[in-house]
């Protein structure tokens, strides 16, 4: 097992990688000096799979564990399964010591830790994720939401969780698609900050595709190592932060166009990235040769990058004004500066820019 | 105009207090530096009466300014209207430097507060309270919220605002029945923390009932200088802060056992305060003179100090339990010593200390 520190003075935080580890999930809990109820929150795909051995380490431990298993899907990160968390709580005397601990995927992990920072003004919070997005990204760094009919990821908070336990045996049971989707954000860190993370990732292909444990534990100790440095700089994303959401504007339009849920966030995050990449050429920020190198990653980890039909450049660009990167009308848009570096640039007209890039674009020709 | 300070470093805040202070939103909000799009957030009673004003003063200036008007009353203060900000800023195309400004009593500032501090993971804010709770209380600390069915204030967070603009004016449209409410916090203060403050309030009960301009600026200076003091030493409720809660357990079972809105906070306030008397002389922490004292106080501001009928002391006890202050099954009671010093108190068994003390209660008497 690895262990990396988020370091943000008093809500700093451990971040434990291992294979297998779930089993040890009261020892790696024990340090915290939690009280002792636990409510685990998780959905119908992973309790079936992990919720009874978690439960029954952490009953026979000292815990006394409640549980609220939710619907799967990013169309259910919404107002209503928040609510359903709130209300189970309360009606299980849950009070300001009792600690949620967020058992699955992005979408578990976004939802849990925004009821955690909202519960009672604020309770701990433990990640426990078992999609490989969650594992590289979603867990770690304290962003908390929830989606709104009107975009994603709109109402949340940032709010720390007290440690990210991650087990990298549960990616076994994670089907073929939630899997490359999880690849996208991987490679996503190869591309903003990290050349030889991203070489790493072209001459490993088939090792993660085959989901190697230790090619597995590799890829995700990097990405999390990239992200902790990230997020001890600059918690609230005034600045460098603002980096990890590389793919992730172009990205968010799509989903919540094609309905949250239809395109998986990973999905979206590569087709925005490709575009991305095409805007970074267009400005002269890197090569036609970085574009095809990125396109081709991308195509080998099995990822779609052709825009989802059916909508206009109006469409997309509406959707993206109401990012939480807009800021005074201005899109703020993450390009790359060749691979392994970015910045983020303003676009004071995103419909000029967008327009002609996504109509001279055929993606994956 | 006086001017206080929220001394809470990079969250300071100043709270300006004066008659007619109005008038001078714009001035007062300009060394806040905020951007240009301001949203106000009101209610259907405060509308008519100020909204026009402000948002003129506001346009004449240099802000676009958009309105949210939301139905009044506790029973408002629900999901429901959170959510209708939400829309409404999204539809409007809010972004993270939009500021809300609560413009109305305690459940507007609670609510437009937790709005701020959620949408888009927080953005920045400004109370303008025009109530006498919300002038003394609520708008000041950064406590936000909205009620659960299952209990008050349960889903919310520590969110400081950037400013408080206190308009004692404004309590001239301020019904009878809420500027009483009010006065029971007004009260609260002195039993907890002051009993200067106490005596001077039993001095100048007339001047406070008929609106006494440079009465009720002392009464509001008074209370937001001990809440300032209390909360820059413990923002988030670990310890002294607490005992901003005396009345305020038993106070919120009321609310919620009667339904939202029905008996309003300060009432139920009052009414806690007398049972949490009560218990203090009980446990020998303050003598039965000062159980009189405060319900005479209370009976001349016009509270009325009796327990809401049709409830069991079961009811009660079941309701508190779902309280915020309690703590793994054991309940945390402010209680008085004497006039003007207060503790937090720790109730193992509630249900045998209260079953007893209401029965033999008949308060008011």
């Amino acid at each position: 097992m690895q262990t990396l520190n988020v370091d943000l003075d008093n809500r700093s935080y451990s971040i434990h990688i291992g294979t297998g580890i779930l089993s040890s999930v009261v020892e790696l809990l024990e340090p915290l000096k939690l009280s002792k109820h636990l409510v685990v929150v998780t959905n119908d795909v992973v309790a079936p799979l992990y919720l009874e051995q978690v439960v029954n380490l952490l009953h026979n431990s000292t815990y006394d564990v409640d549980c609220v298993i939710l619907p799967d899907g990013e169309q259910h990160k919404d107002d209503a399964s928040l609510n359903s968390i709130f209300t189970h709580m309360l009606e299980n005397n849950c009070d300001r010591s009792t600690t949620i601990v967020a058992l699955g995927g992005g979408v578990i992990g976004d939802m849990a830790g925004f009821a955690a920072a909202t519960y009672m003004r604020g309770i701990p919070f433990v990640q426990i994720p078992t999609t490989l997005l969650a594992q590289v990204d979603s867990s770690v760094g304290g962003k908390t939401a929830i989606n709104h009919p009107l975009g994603k990821n709109m109402i949340g908070a940032f709010y720390q969780p007290r440690s990210v336990i991650i087990d990298v045996a549960t990616l076994n049971t994670l089907d073929e698609r939630h899997f490359r989707a999880g690849l996208a954000e991987v490679i996503k860190y190869g591309v903003i900050a990290d050349a030889e993370f991203f070489s790493w990732l072209e001459q490993n292909v088939s090792r993660l595709l085959d989901k190697d444990p230790s090619a597995l534990k590799y890829a995700i100790k990097t990405c999390c190592k990239i992200k902790a440095g990230i997020v001890a700089q600059d918690e609230t994303e005034h600045s460098v932060r603002a980096l990890l959401n590389f793919g992730h504007t172009f990205g968010h339009a799509i989903e919540q166009l094609c309905g949250y849920g239809t395109v998986l966030h990973g999905e979206a995050v590569a087709i925005g990235m490709a575009v991305a990449s095409r805007m970074s050429a267009q400005k002269g920020l890197c090569s036609s040769a970085d574009v095809a190198r990125l396109d081709r990653i991308l195509l080998q980890y099995g990822l779609d990058i052709h825009i989802p039909q059916g909508f206009t450049p109006t469409q997309f660009v509406t959707a993206m004004m109401r990012d939480k990167k807009v800021s005074s009308g201005v899109l703020r848009m993450v390009l790359a500066h060749g691979i392994g570096a970015s910045a983020v640039h303003l676009l004071p007209d995103p419909m000029l820019d967008f327009t002609q890039l996504l109509a001279d674009f055929s993606l994956g020709s």
